[in-house]
C-alpha cells in the first residue's frame, strides 16, 4: 500500500486527470501530471507537471523516476510510452488493458473470446473489404476506425447502400471495423474497480443517453430489473479478471429487447457515465481508482442519493450561472479555455433522495 | 460575478486553504496560495504559489496583481497584510472581520454591542488586573490571550485561587481576557454564508464535542429543538450583517441549561465544525465560501445525509488504513508531513441516512 504523501503519476491532463488529482488530494496523495503542452485542465490542481510529448524519452524517464505509481486518464496514450514507463514504475491498469481497448477489433475479439455478446462486427482493411462486410453484417451499420476514435469521431453511419461509397475515405482510409446495429432497449454502463488483491466492487449501473455520439445524461438507478444489473456486474468482473486489471473500468452495455446484454465497448479508466459518483456516493469512482492503483482496499460503492448527471458540452457551459442557483444541483466545471464543438466543458449532477424527490 | 477561469487568492497554506482550492477547482476556478515557506498542504493543489512572509511587501503586491479576488483561510494573518492587499484587489471577508476576530476582547465587545450573550469576561492587562478580574468574574475561569490563540493555545485554566499566581506569566504576560464559565448543556455552531448581495444561507447547526480544547467531533443534526437552531441562525445573521460580511463564517454557541444561547467565539472563515458539509451536502462550506467571495449566488445548504465528522489529531492519522475500509466513511487526509501534538492531520465523515442508519 502506498502511504499518504506518495505521488501518483497521471498520463493525460484532461478533466479525468483533473478529477483524479482532486480525489488523490483528498486522500493526502500528491499528483504529477504528464501531458503535452496545451489547454490541460488537470495541470491546475496537481503538485508537479511534466509538460512534454508522449514520445519524449527523457521526459518519460524523469516522470517515471518522480512518481510512486502511474496511471492514465485516457486510452489513446501510446502503448510504447506506457510500456517504457511500466519498465521503471508500476503502471495500473497496465499495458495490456490499453493495448486491447485502443483497437476496436482487438477489443471485440477479446470480448468474443470470453463468450460475451457484442454487436456483429467485421474487420475492414480497405474499400473492397467494406463491401464484403456490408454484405455479411447488413445495414444499417456503422464504420469505425479501429484506433483513436472517441465521442463519435472517426465514424461513418451507413444507413443504406447509397452511404457505402466513400465511407472508407470518410473514416480516413485507415483500418476499421464495421459494426452492425443491435436492437437495444436502453444503454447502461458498469463502473467497477478491481483491487490489487483481485477483489472487485461495482457501482449500481447508470442508464445512459447519448446525443450526437456523445454521452449526454446518466441516470441512476437505471430502469432495469435487478437480475440485469447483476448480470452486467458479473460480465464486467469477467473482463476485469481476464485482464488481471487494477483500477476502475467503464463498460458500456446495450440492454437488448430480448433482455440479453451486449457489450458496446469498455474504457480502461474512470468513465464519464460514473461522474455522478462524485456527488451521490461516499466514495467516488475517482477515489476508487486512486485506492486501487495505490494498493489500498477498495471503498464502499453504496449510493446515498439517486442522481442524474448531465454533461455540459461546448456552449452548454455558458449556462453555468443559471445552473449555479438550481437547488440540489452540483456544478462541476473543468477549467478549459475554449468551448469547441463537442468539447466536454463540465457536468452537473442533480441529487434526488431514493424516493425520487429532489434533495433540498 | 467572477467567471470560471478567474483566480482566487488565498492567504494561508493550511488544510482550510487546501480544501478551498479543491472547491474552487470544482467550479473551474484557479487558486493562488500565499504562505510562508514550510509544510503547506494547500500548496500541493493550487495553480500558483507565492512563498513569502506576510510582511514581504513586494510579494504582497505581486500576489494582489495576480489574483481576481483574495480571501484568507485563518484569522491570524496580519491585518496590515490584508489591508495592503485590499487596497489593490477585493479581499472577502474584509479587514474589519479580521480585526474584530483577531482580538478576543474586541470580539466580545462587538458581540455585547449587538446584545448577544457571551460568557462573562474582563480585560486583563497585567497580573494585578487578573486578580481584580477574578474577583469580578469568579472561578472557575479561563485566562486567554487576546490575540493569536487557537485550538487551546495561549490559555490557562483557573480552577481555584491557587491557580491564579503565575497564570499571567503562563499565557505569556500579554494582553488577555478572563472568561467566566457558562453552565452549558451542549456546544453547537452555525456555519453560514453571506453573499455579496446581502443574502444569507445557513447550514443546520452541528453539535460539537471538544477534547483538550480542540474540536474532536461534530454531529448533525444537533439534539436541539428547532427553535434553538433558528435562534442560532438568526444571531449569526446579525453578526454577518453588522460586519457587512462576505463569505462563510463559523460561529460557536453554548446552549445554556436555561435554553438561551451564548456565543463562544466566531471565526471569519470556513470552520472545522463545517467539514461534514463536504460529504453530506450538495454544496460544501468550501464551495459556498468560494461562491460568496466570487459574487456568485449562494448555494443550497440542504443536507442529503446526517453526518458525524471526527478530526484526526496528530497520531490519530496512523489509523488511516483501518478507517479506509469502514463502510459509509469518507476519509480526508491533508497531506501534512509531520503529526505533531495537537496538529489536525485529517478528518473522517460518517454518513447516515436521515433515519440514522449508516449509509451503505
Amino acid at each position: 500500500m502506498l502511504a499518504p504523501g506518495s505521488t501518483i503519476g497521471i498520463l493525460g491532463g484532461g478533466q479525468l486527470g483533473r478529477m483524479l488529482a482532486l480525489a488523490a488530494a483528498r486522500l493526502g496523495l500528491k499528483s504529477h501530471i504528464f501531458c503535452p503542452p496545451g489547454d490541460n485542465p488537470g495541470s491546475h490542481v496537481c503538485d508537479s507537471i511534466t509538460l512534454a510529448e508522449y514520445d519524449d524519452a527523457a521526459a518519460r524517464a524523469r516522470f517515471a523516476a518522480a512518481v510512486d505509481v502511474a496511471t492514465y486518464e485516457f486510452e489513446n496514450v501510446p502503448v510504447d510510452c506506457v510500456a517504457e514507463i511500466a519498465a521503471r514504475v508500476a503502471v495500473r491498469p497496465g499495458v495490456e488493458a490499453l493495448r486491447i481497448s485502443q483497437d476496436r477489433l482487438t477489443e471485440k475479439n477479446f470480448l468474443a473470446g470470453l463468450g460475451i455478446v457484442t454487436a456483429p462486427f467485421a474487420s475492414v482493411d480497405d474499400a473492397a473489404a467494406l463491401t464484403q462486410a456490408v454484405a455479411r453484417i447488413g445495414l444499417p451499420a456503422i464504420l469505425k476506425t479501429r484506433r483513436l476514435g472517441y465521442d463519435g469521431r472517426g465514424q461513418s453511419m451507413l444507413r443504406t447502400v447509397l452511404d457505402v461509397p466513400g465511407a472508407w475515405e470518410r473514416v480516413g482510409a485507415s483500418p476499421s471495423i464495421l459494426e452492425g446495429f443491435v436492437d437495444f432497449e436502453r444503454e447502461i454502463s458498469v463502473i467497477a474497480a478491481r483491487g490489487i488483491d483481485g477483489s472487485i466492487a461495482s457501482y449500481d449501473p447508470p442508464e445512459n443517453l447519448h446525443k450526437d455520439g456523445i454521452l449526454a445524461i446518466s441516470r441512476v438507478p437505471a430502469q432495469i430489473p435487478d437480475a440485469i444489473a447483476r448480470e452486467a456486474a458479473a460480465l464486467t468482473s469477467r473482463i476485469l479478471t481476464e485482464m488481471d486489471y487494477t483500477g476502475v473500468i467503464g463498460v458500456e452495455f446495450f440492454v437488448l429487447k430480448d433482455g440479453r446484454l451486449a457489450v458496446n465497448e469498455f474504457a480502461p479508466r474512470v468513465h464519464n457515465s460514473g461522474h455522478w459518483t462524485l456527488d451521490a456516493c461516499a466514495i467516488s469512482q475517482f477515489e476508487q481508482h486512486i485506492r486501487a492503483i495505490c494498493g489500498w482496499p477498495l471503498g464502499d460503492t453504496a449510493r446515498h442519493s439517486n442522481a442524474e448527471m448531465q454533461n455540459l458540452i461546448s456552449a452548454d457551459v455558458m449556462q453555468w450561472s443559471a445552473l449555479a442557483v438550481e437547488p440540489g444541483l452540483c456544478l462541476h466545471l473543468y477549467g478549459k479555455d475554449a468551448p469547441r464543438p463537442g468539447r466536454k466543458m463540465g457536468h452537473v449532477t442533480r441529487l434526488f433522495d431514493k424516493s425520487g424527490t429532489l434533495v433540498r
